[in-house]
């Protein structure tokens, strides 16, 4: 079904403060979800918020979480998620990589003990509207095992880049394996088989049934060579940053393990565009603009300007979420009694 | 047929300084071609090498090249190849971001106006030997179409990282096309048709033909995301560094066009491990062996680990090269009146 963006932005805000994030985070938080729905990219919208919402009640994603800086040279900056939730976390640290590279040319920025923040081609976009060039990394639950392996070790292995582009930026936004796991999720929810050459069961079988093949493992993305660039993702985030890896990170869908913060890894790498010429930059700006046209001139597509930008997104723009999921928030939201406010900054009935 | 490494070495040194490169750049350029060929990677061995003497001789790669600091912040370094050959300025490239890396905690150093380098993995592992986290991107000769476009944009947008692990480094070294361009090259030479779905001829229709597929694309690995992925390399290395994106960039294997420099794009990210905790970097160290460890106890291996480790080659250690390759270089030698330099340094024939 169909839900006015704000509303639905609004509902997922009233929610996560209610859990006890502060109103800023929640705010952020509320806003990378909505817009995950509205790119289309549901396995990461609201759909992942009632399991939020349990595990914060249950002590996984602790909802007064503090970033910490543990380490600061300058163009590298580590962070220290507290095991919080990490939408803001990751948004936090897309804003300091993004002024770090434009003062040094480059910069990274990690948060380690973090916990998942759904879509990161979300933070890409925001480093590229910054003007510089964004490269994210994660890990997660593990669900692909290695090439040949007969057990799941490394996570989907997300990789998101933004590139700045007039009139808007490309966003790079995939996972290593041949379909996110949230996909598989949501089809489990919705009671639906997936289709063959998504996943493996717990013995490493192919499987139709995403019970099956969430309690079993992911295939990466063109075998061997998805294989290597997961392992490198999961070296520069779990192993790198830490501090835990895919194998100890919790099951955001097992919740027996609401209780058990996921210790995410994020990594943010940027760079500043301008220092790729002499001059301030125009070479630079007018090659990516050339290889962008020429994308669409081939027949192709730049990628992540299939999406509609945050700028084209008003209040009143339709999400489209699973019913069962907006029942299941506005029972909760009703079952706490809360007002929860409208697009327009009213308070009204969800 | 096989010869031994350091044989194969000085033949391969003996060619470049006779071409004009100076000796200690002909010194890394034969390492790292003979390293490509120790590695079972023919496409970016030897087989390259009577292109490169030819492109050298024709003004395309200039043997006197300088490599010119362009710009350089600390953490990032901004170099020019003068169109020079790739090798020995991607191993200087590499030295300088483990150096840089180690002392900021993160670093960038690119090489614009370069050329072909060889396999990236032999550099990614000298900055992992060094301690150091590499990633490293190249461009090259336009091989893969958009998504659902019809012609080719891109290169076979080569991603190699190297990771540091004891007793020996992991190396992730792939293009993101089906297969190496250099693979179609090599079956040209050897006169065989490559494998279904390999490649697509110059209409987009498959080929089994390698001259059909030479002028024609090959196909990015797993489709949309592979596109998407290889327009992310295009855009940090042509786009961002350049001067050429790949379709400008000249085909190594066209004599016609030997006169004219490659201008290609390098991008060298290095990351210092040991800030990955609040101590001397232990905890990041034991990280990384559990995660090595765990893929070989699935029944995995860990990438690069199956090539042999430099340390592992002696100059007597056989190679495989393609006879028609070692009898062309030979013959060159021996036109030009070369003593070739054996593996224990005393002159003799070749």
């Amino acid at each position: 079904m169909t839900v006015p963006l704000g509303d639905a932005r609004g509902l997922a805000r009233a929610l996560l403060e209610n859990a006890g994030l502060p109103p800023g985070h929640a705010e952020t938080t509320a806003r990378a979800i909505t817009l995950a729905d509205a790119w289309g990219i549901g396995s990461h919208g609201l759909f992942r918020l009632p399991y939020y919402l349990d595990r914060m009640a249950s002590g996984g994603h602790p909802p007064d979480a503090a970033l910490k800086v543990r380490r600061d040279t300058g163009p590298l900056v580590l962070l220290d998620g507290g095991g919080g939730l990490g939408h803001w976390q990751v948004a936090a640290a897309a804003a300091t990589a993004a002024e770090r590279s434009a003062r040094y040319g480059v910069a990274a920025v990690a948060v380690a003990d973090s916990g998942h923040c759904g879509a990161l081609g979300v933070y890409a976009l925001e480093i590229a509207r910054k003007g510089q060039v964004g490269l994210l990394l994660s890990n997660g639950p593990a669900a692909l095992p290695p090439w040949g392996g007969d057990r799941a070790l490394l996570s989907t292995s997300p990789i998101a880049a933004g590139i700045p582009l007039s009139p808007r930026p490309a966003v790079v936004d995939l996972a290593l394996s041949a379909v996110a796991r949230g996909k598989v999720g949501a089809k489990a929810r919705a009671g639906e088989p997936i289709p063959e050459g998504w996943a493996l069961d717990r013995e490493g079988r192919p499987t139709t049934d995403p019970r099956e093949a969430l309690a079993g493992m992911l295939a990466p993305l063109g075998g061997a060579k998805g294989f290597a660039l997961a392992f490198m993702v999961e070296a520069l985030t779990g192993g790198l940053v830490g501090p835990h890896l895919s194998t100890e990170v919790a099951d955001p869908f097992a919740p027996e393990r609401n209780a058990f913060p996921q210790r995410i890894a994020h990594l943010v790498l940027a760079l500043d565009p301008s220092w790729g010429d002499p001059g301030d930059g125009a070479a630079t700006r007018r090659r990516l603009a050339a290889l962008a046209d020429s994308v669409v001139e081939a027949g192709g597509r730049v990628p992540g300007t299939g999406r509609p930008a945050p700028g084209d997104l008003g209040d009143d723009t339709p999400i489209e979420v699973d019913r069962g999921v907006l029942d299941d928030l506005r029972a909760r939201a009703e079952r706490l009694g809360l007002d929860v406010d409208g697009a327009d900054g009213e308070k009204g009935p969800v």
